[in-house]
């Protein structure tokens, strides 16, 4: 019937995602509350901020306050983001945050034109350089990332022959280089999965490379996260990436039509209803919520967070 | 792997729903105005008004001008709603409206009692009279629906064995009574459900009832309503009642943590998307949503309907 794991692991993305996209601005000490809130919910890896161009993304002008004030939690993997060697130099430069290198593509090559301005060719160069500066600086590169693995906005669906490319592309890589990649990242990178694409493309990977793990990054754009989440956790993913609040996305005020990840609530919802282990405290996790959308000001799209959950009308029973 | 049907039959309950729960006052214009734009998307069938008393229900105090109002348009089944003989009365008044009489019983007692103060024994001789009433108006009785059927407020998890009581209850009034169930309605009425519990009851009831068709009627309060519906597809259920725009549910504004169902957009967006016809044309139904909160005058939970379909960009490619 299906193929449901025991259990499963969340990054939380949302403060690195949420506060790159809303307009602001948005007090450091609130980022700091925000993120040490999440560290008491039992989620393990949170990405806390992202290492870019204060011209380009004013709200993470302050990322080096934000990374050096919040509290590290026992216990949590933190990690931020960078797209290029001064995000990277930042970024090493800071206690207490995992330094993981990755590399990736994207099964449109037309996308990834638009987004690095790089063909193919060109792109795996960059990233067999960039294992090596990984190396280097003694990082481990242990995670490869298909973009656009489920569609695209320029080239329409995108045939699972392509993300097999793509990800025989990153493995050879990999193997050239000597690392071994440990998580394969499918990203659908413009929303647009749906359940069936989901289990076609995982379904073809893991044909393919069965042993290997598997995650999914799945943007709300158009409401089917949680349905594809669920069509991932038929085929035994295992990892997804998820945003407190559904932070990133904000179809509801400025930034209508956009939307972030998966929301994180929503997803420890549908894992732990089913008996999926997700180690987080769900009714923390929506308090959590609760304080991101005070934080922004303006209402956020999850929905346990305003529905809430079963715990009350289950303890009021027992 | 999954058993999804080729088709789907949507019963749209936006307008009913929608100005019910809308603090309003919406113009009776505007009201015939959705439902009219919703006619003309491909739905066959239309819930489009309640006859309840306007003291308690004061959306629905326009209930007449609106059914004497709106276009008929030919193919289109529009239905009205009545909770007692007055309610009936009105309806029965009216031209053009598809008049058909269903039963209904709770997978919970408590949850009965609280929403009818009846107890399962009154409920079954309520639900007799109410089928020779239906009977002698010459309506047909077609429908029988299970409320609470994944989890109550009030009792906690539902377990399966309840649902099959509740069926069997229905079936066995619907026999001594010499009419025929053409549809079961399976309601998660206080948003209970997951997939896995889809699943379950879906799977339990199908193995009494093999040949018996069956409804989903999914509340959205916990963000599963999509999920909830894939799993119901992927059981081969082929009916779905839904909520253009997702009317009925306001988290975002004066009904905070109030759900309607699932939003009918997104789940013509995830048929269509997988094979699965609707009938509907989801570009004019994404218009009939953008109407519908114009209308209401705040944002509607729908997320397709602010992240677009994806037929512009497939456009742009051929």
């Amino acid at each position: 019937m299906s193929d449901l794991p025991k259990s499963v692991s969340i990054s939380e993305e949302g403060p690195r995602e949420g506060f790159q996209i809303e307009p602001g601005p948005i007090p450091t000490a609130r980022k700091i509350e925000l993120i040490d809130a999440l560290s008491e919910t039992g989620l393990r890896r949170i990405q806390v901020a992202s290492f870019v161009s204060p011209r380009h993304v004013p709200g993470w002008a302050d990322a080096d306050e934000v990374v050096e004030g919040f509290r590290r939690e026992p216990g949590v993997a933190y990690s931020v983001l960078w797209l290029n060697e001064q995000g990277l130099d930042r970024a090493l430069g800071k206690e207490g945050i995992e330094m993981q290198g990755s590399i990736s593509t994207s099964a449109s090559e037309t996308f990834m034109g638009k987004n690095t301005n790089r063909g193919y060719e060109r792109n795996r160069e960059v990233q067999k350089n960039q294992i090596d500066t990984y190396l280097a600086h003694g990082m481990p590169v242990r995670k490869a990332s298909v973009m656009a693995a489920f569609g695209c906005n320029f080239e329409g669906g995108v045939p699972v022959s392509k993300v097999l490319e793509a990800v025989r592309d990153l493995m050879e890589i990999a193997a050239e280089k000597g690392v071994e990649i440990g998580t394969l990242s499918l990203a659908d990178t413009m929303g647009w999965a749906q359940p069936a694409s989901i289990r076609a493309v995982v379904g073809a990977v893991r044909e393919e490379w069965p042993d290997q793990e598997i995650a999914l990054h799945l943007h709300d754009t158009r409401g089917m996260g949680i349905a594809n989440a669920y069509a991932g956790l038929e085929m035994g993913v295992t990892k997804f990436d998820s945003s407190v609040a559904g932070l990133g996305g904000c179809p509801f005020a400025a930034h209508k039509g956009a939307a972030g990840n998966v929301c994180t609530e929503d997803l420890v919802f549908l894992c732990e209803e089913m008996g999926i282990d997700t180690g987080v405290d769900l009714d923390g996790l929506i308090e959590c919520a609760r304080l991101a959308e005070d934080i922004v000001g303006h209402p956020l799209p999850g929905s346990v967070m305003h529905g809430g959950s079963l715990s009350r009308f289950r303890e009021a029973r027992a």
